[in-house]
């Protein structure tokens, strides 16, 4: 029934930080790392290793730096089982000199987040993390917004220039349909021919899961969760709905809930994720959520209709 | 772009009525009827019309029933537009005598809800209302346990010995995955041939939106939703994202937004419906939510590794 080649990345820390500046406890993580190390997850995506002079470090948690120092107080002392650590770093926001070997290491993995225009910083991020001896991923975010021939220039330097083991399609912001799924990975398969392909999405339409399935049936390979959905605005692809969809007998449901239960519901009382509808509306429209979490942090955020005429008269203008 | 043929019907007041044993006020009812009719859905669903003999009567407010007293005080003084009001019967728990002649009603519409088992007496109901001139569906609950071979008699019969309109997938348990909405809707249309197919879907997994735009793929033209999800458990379709996806420019959100956030979203105070992990378990494990919806008034909640031994060890008996 199930397909061994498909490979679960769970990025709560990494993308729940966009929700909260990366300031979570170091119980937290330490929590989150065990239990997804204890489901048989191959990887746990810590955080990123960014850049302090590109990224005002005042203003961030630990966890939007990874230093070595950090990432080893996470692990210390916990059975990874067969779990592997992963990172990422921005394009535009990291410098490879910030990498130590990977022997040197937690990290056993380098996921680069890209924009289309940014592809040439990415692969020679990318580059680096190999050259360094990490695992690479190039992950192409705001894809939603990418018609254009650049993606196709980007797929085919990507697919050469790099040893990357998948290229991810990204829906940032949480607007694709089933159908768009489809036709973005058949797009990916004309120029990805030697990787496996990735899907990360975003949940503004409550789709994040249902596109994950969509994504497998047409064989992308890398999947990502995140517990209970944690992650920036609506959130990402619950990592416990994934679990169950898939059919490996090496995942492990039990300490996810667990996990869920003790540590990340508590969060509900600082970071409101999950399906709103000023979310709602800018997956709908395609837009960046950033018009949905102001609204969401104003006294009137449930003037939707209000919301609504907002961000489609910025359209029309 | 868009599908004339599609038909949605807003089940808010009624499937949202199992979450409260119908206790709505008048004037939420009177707030969401307005609203769907601005937007231009094709039906609103304001409860049921069970009997009163077969279904105790103290416990349950007026949406259970539907007396056309009550739905007179619904519509009066609102413009209905192009919007017809529908009235579902359970075919186990409705008497056809409690039907009065279409045009001394308020609706326009009946479906009736039936277990596979119930088929005849589905029939019976059917009939009934096709005799006192309603419009006329069948919704076959709890889909996802029907793999035998008495579902397709049932379909036979539905065909050959109704005139409902459509005949719906009711995927009650919030089960299906998008391989088996297609899989379903396949086996329907051998023999569905002069009905429209329906699909209502709930919201367990988070695929209740995903799974009707896969329906409506298939070619399904009856599709239902609820404001913001409100239904039982984890609830329903939204019919913002329905709406939203849905291309017919006779539709109208801004309606539809206004009220959640005005008369929807207070509801939260009292009803806790939408994605939460003891609904989400149910909804893996193809069971009846009542597990979850009762896991969910303990005081142990959050303990969801406790729940899911306790469920799969169910199973295992």
């Amino acid at each position: 029934m199930y397909r061994p080649e498909i490979t679960v990345v769970d990025c709560t820390i990494r993308d729940g930080g966009l929700t909260n500046d990366s300031h979570f406890s170091l119980d937290t993580v330490r929590a989150v790392y065990k239990a997804v190390c204890e489901s048989g997850v191959d990887y746990v995506e810590l955080g990123y290793r960014n850049n302090r002079e590109m990224l005002a470090p005042d203003s961030f948690g630990p966890w939007r730096y990874c230093d070595e120092k950090h990432l080893r107080e996470v692990v210390e002392g916990i059975d990874p089982g067969e779990t592997k650590v992963s990172l990422m770093m921005d394009a535009h926001k990291s410098d490879p000199a910030d990498l130590v070997p990977a022997k040197e290491s937690v990290a056993d993995m380098i996921r680069v987040a890209t924009y289309v225009k940014d592809a040439d910083k990415a692969i020679r991020v990318c580059n680096a993390a190999t050259e360094h001896g990490y695992e690479a991923t190039i992950n192409v975010m705001a894809i939603s917004k990418e018609g254009g021939p650049f993606l196709d220039e980007a797929l085919q330097q990507f697919e050469e220039e790099t040893q990357a083991k998948a290229v991810y399609i990204v829906d940032s912001f949480g607007a694709l349909y089933s159908e768009e799924v489809h036709y973005l990975i058949e797009r990916y398969k004309m120029f990805i021919k030697t990787k496996q392909i990735g899907v990360h999405f975003h949940n503004n339409q409550q789709l994040a899961f249902a596109n994950t399935i969509e994504g497998i049936i047409k064989e992308a390979n890398y999947v990502d969760g995140t517990l209970y959905g944690l992650g920036r605005a609506a959130g990402n692809c619950p990592l416990e709905l994934l679990l169950g969809f898939l059919k490996n007998p090496k995942f492990n449901l039990l300490p996810v809930l667990d996990v869920i239960g003790k540590k990340i519901i508590p969060l509900k009382e600082e970071i409101d994720w999950g399906y709103h509808i000023p979310f709602m509306l800018t997956g709908q429209l395609n837009q960046h959520p950033r018009a949905g979490i102001s609204w969401m942090k104003s006294d009137n955020r449930h003037d939707y209709a209000e919301l609504y005429k907002r961000v489609t008269d910025e359209m029309e203008d």
